[in-house]
C-alpha cells in the first residue's frame, strides 16, 4: 500500500461497480493509496483485481468506512440514503450516485466541468452525482452556457436499457432474441403476442410492462403526477443545480430505446447571447471532454455504436435553428454508465483527493 | 364492374402499394368502379386480389391512364415527376405520395383532417400526399391547432426503418439476426464488427454508413446544407403549408430507430392561447382519427408494438410545459405505411370521388 488517501467503492460488484473498477484500472495512474471494495454481504469474499493488486470485497458496515477519505456509492438510492451519513460520520467524504441526495440544498450536485467549484460546499460531507440522462448533455451544455448564456432547453431523449440497471440489459437482450429471425414489429401486436409466446410476461419487465425490442418506449423512472415522470423532472431540476440557472426553461421527452448501453438527447437550446454553428464548434473544440463529430455531408454524427465504453461526451448535428433566435439544435451521445454514472462520480473523487496528501 | 369513378393505382407492387391494397381491402365499402393496378413492367402480370377480385397488374404507359378519375401515385420522385402530369393529361386526377410536387405553389398538400378543401385547389390536376413523419403528427396537431392557435414546434422524431423502404426493413432484420445473442452492444464498436464479420458491409446500409441494429442514427433523408438533413426541412415546410402557417416556427431532429414501422415524435407545441391538459384531452377525444392513451399512472401511453397496422394517429404523454407558457409537450405515434403514406393518400382519393359520380 503506497502513500496516498484511501478510496472506497461501495456497489463493487454491481453493474456500475464494475465499469467504476474498469475506469479505475484504465488510469495512466491514480491519487490513492489503499482501495477497497465494499459490497453487500451477498458479495462479500469476491476477488477483484485492482491496479495489479487483488483485493477482497468487504461486507457493508460502519466500520468498513474506517480510515475511508472518499467513499463512492454506486448503490440503490435507499442504501446511499443510510450508508452515505455513515460514511461522513466516520470522516469519509461520501460521493454519491444515487438520487437520495442530489437536490437536497446542502449537497452539491457536481460535473466537474461545469461546477467543481461546488466540490467545496458540503456541509454535510455528501456530494452528490447527477442522473445519467442529465449527465449525457453537462460538458457539452455547460460549455455552452460558458459562452452564450443558456436560458432555454428542450429535450428528447433515446435513453438505454442499462440505465434500468442489469435487469434492463438482460431483458432488453431476452426480447430481441425472441423475436430474432420472425420478421415481426410490421402487424398489429405481433411482438407482444411473441414475447408472451416466449414466457417473456409484459408484467415482468423494467419498461413499463412494454416491449422494449423493435419499439420504443416513451416512459423512463416513476410516475410524478400532472403527467412527468421522474427522469424527465430530473433533467430538469438537475440542469438549473448543476449550470447554476435556477430559472432556466426545461422540457424534456423521455424515451427508451432498444439500445444497450449510451444515451443520446436531441437538444433545442436557447441563449441569451447571438450563437453560430462555427462559434459553437469551437467551443466545443476547447472542452477536453467534449469530442465533435460533426460532418453530416460525410455522414459523420455521433451514434450509441460508436460512442459506448468511451468516456467523453460526442456532439454532432449541430445547427442553427431557423426560427428561433440564439437558438441551437444538436444531438449529444454519451456512455450512461461511464460519463453517466461511474466515471463522472470517478472524477469527483479525484477532484478531493489533493485535499487529503 | 359496378358503376362508379376508376381509381388507379400506380406503384401497387411496392411496399406502400401492398399495404395500399391492404387498406382498399378493408374498407367497409369502396366509391369505386374499376380499381386498375398499375406498376413497372418487370411487374406487370401479376395477379393481386382486391375486394374479392383477381386483378392484373399492368406496365406503366401513357395509355394506362385512359379512363381513370384518380390515379394514386406511390413510386420514387422521379417517376411521379414524370408521370403524375401524364396522368393529369389524360384527366386522371394525381394524388401523389412522392415528394416531387409537395412544396410547389400549384400543388395542394392535403391532410383529410385538417384542409380537405385545399383538395379542389388543383390547377395542374395533381394534389400532393404530405411526409410520413409530418403526417405522424398532422391529425393531432391540427386538432390542437383550430383550438389553441400554434405559433411553435420543436421536435424530435423516433423513425422505423421502413421509412426508408423495403430495403431499410430487409437491412434492420439483417442486423438484427448478426446480433442476436452475442451481447453486443456494450463494447465500443463490437456492433459494426460482428455487422462486418457478418457480410453486412457498412458501405451497404440505408442508415447512413451506421448501424441500426442496438443503436439509432440521427440522419434522416439526405443532406441539405447548413447541417440539416431533407426529413428535418420536410417536417419544417410541409407543418407549415398543410397547417396554413407559413410562419411558424420549426425545429425538428430527425433520428432512425430499430423499429420496423411506426414513426414517433417528442412534440413540444406552443400556441397563442391557453392550454391545459383537460383542454387537449378534449380536443383528442373529439377527433376521429386520434386515439388517446394516456394514462402514465398504470402505464398507458402510445408505442409502435401497439399501434402499427393500425389506422388513427395515437397520442399520449400529454403534459403542460412547466416553464414555457401556453405549451405542451406529448408523444404520438402513427403507422409511417398507412396514416404517413397509403392512408392518407386513400382518404384524399375518396374525398375526390364524389366529383365523378
Amino acid at each position: 500500500m503506497s502513500n496516498g488517501p484511501t478510496l472506497a467503492l461501495v456497489g463493487a460488484t454491481g453493474a456500475v461497480g464494475t465499469v467504476m473498477i474498469d475506469i479505475i484500472n484504465g488510469r495512466e495512474s491514480v491519487p490513492w493509496g489503499e482501495i477497497r471494495l465494499i459490497a453487500s454481504p451477498r458479495s462479500a469474499g469476491k476477488k477483484i483485481t485492482v491496479r495489479g493488486e487483488e483485493l477482497t470485497v468487504i461486507a457493508l458496515s460502519p466500520e468498513a468506512f474506517d480510515g475511508v477519505d472518499v467513499a463512492m456509492f454506486d448503490v440503490p438510492d435507499e442504501v446511499s440514503a443510510e450508508w452515505a451519513p455513515i460514511a461522513a460520520e466516520r470522516g469519509a467524504v461520501a460521493v454519491d450516485n444515487s438520487g437520495a441526495f442530489r437536490m437536497d440544498d446542502d449537497v452539491p450536485l457536481v460535473v466537474p466541468e461545469v461546477n467543481a467549484d461546488k466540490v467545496a460546499d458540503r456541509p454535510r460531507g455528501i456530494i452528490a452525482n447527477p442522473n445519467c440522462t442529465t449527465l449525457s448533455m453537462m460538458a457539452a451544455l455547460g460549455a455552452l452556457h460558458r459562452e452564450f448564456g443558456l436560458k432555454e432547453l428542450v429535450v428528447a431523449s433515446y435513453q438505454a436499457a442499462s440505465g434500468a440497471g442489469q435487469d434492463g440489459v438482460d431483458r432488453l437482450y431476452a426480447e430481441l432474441d425472441a423475436v430474432s429471425g420472425k420478421g415481426l414489429g410490421a402487424k398489429a401486436g405481433d411482438v407482444r403476442a411473441a414475447l408472451e409466446a416466449g414466457g417473456l410476461s409484459l408484467a415482468d419487465t423494467p419498461f413499463a410492462g412494454t416491449p422494449l425490442a423493435l419499439n420504443v418506449v416513451p416512459s423512463a423512472g416513476s410516475y410524478k403526477g400532472d403527467g412527468w415522470f421522474s427522469e424527465e423532472l430530473k433533467v430538469r431540476n438537475e440542469s438549473r443545480k448543476i449550470l447554476g440557472i435556477p430559472d432556466l426553461k426545461v422540457s424534456a421527452t423521455c424515451v427508451r430505446v432498444p439500445v444497450v448501453t449510451t444515451h443520446s438527447l436531441a437538444v433545442h437550446a436557447t441563449f441569451e447571447r447571438e450563437v453560430t454553428v462555427e462559434a459553437a464548434h469551437k467551443v466545443f473544440e476547447a472542452q477536453p471532454s467534449v469530442v465533435l463529430v460533426d460532418d453530416p455531408e460525410n455522414g459523420r454524427f455521433p451514434s450509441p455504436a460508436e460512442v459506448v465504453g468511451n468516456d467523453p461526451t460526442y456532439v454532432g448535428r449541430v445547427r442553427q435553428a431557423l426560427d428561433f433566435p440564439n437558438t441551437l439544435d444538436f444531438f449529444v451521445c454519451g456512455d450512461n454508465l461511464r460519463k453517466g454514472a461511474a466515471l463522472n462520480t470517478y472524477e469527483v473523487a479525484e477532484q478531493l483527493a489533493p485535499e487529503f496528501s
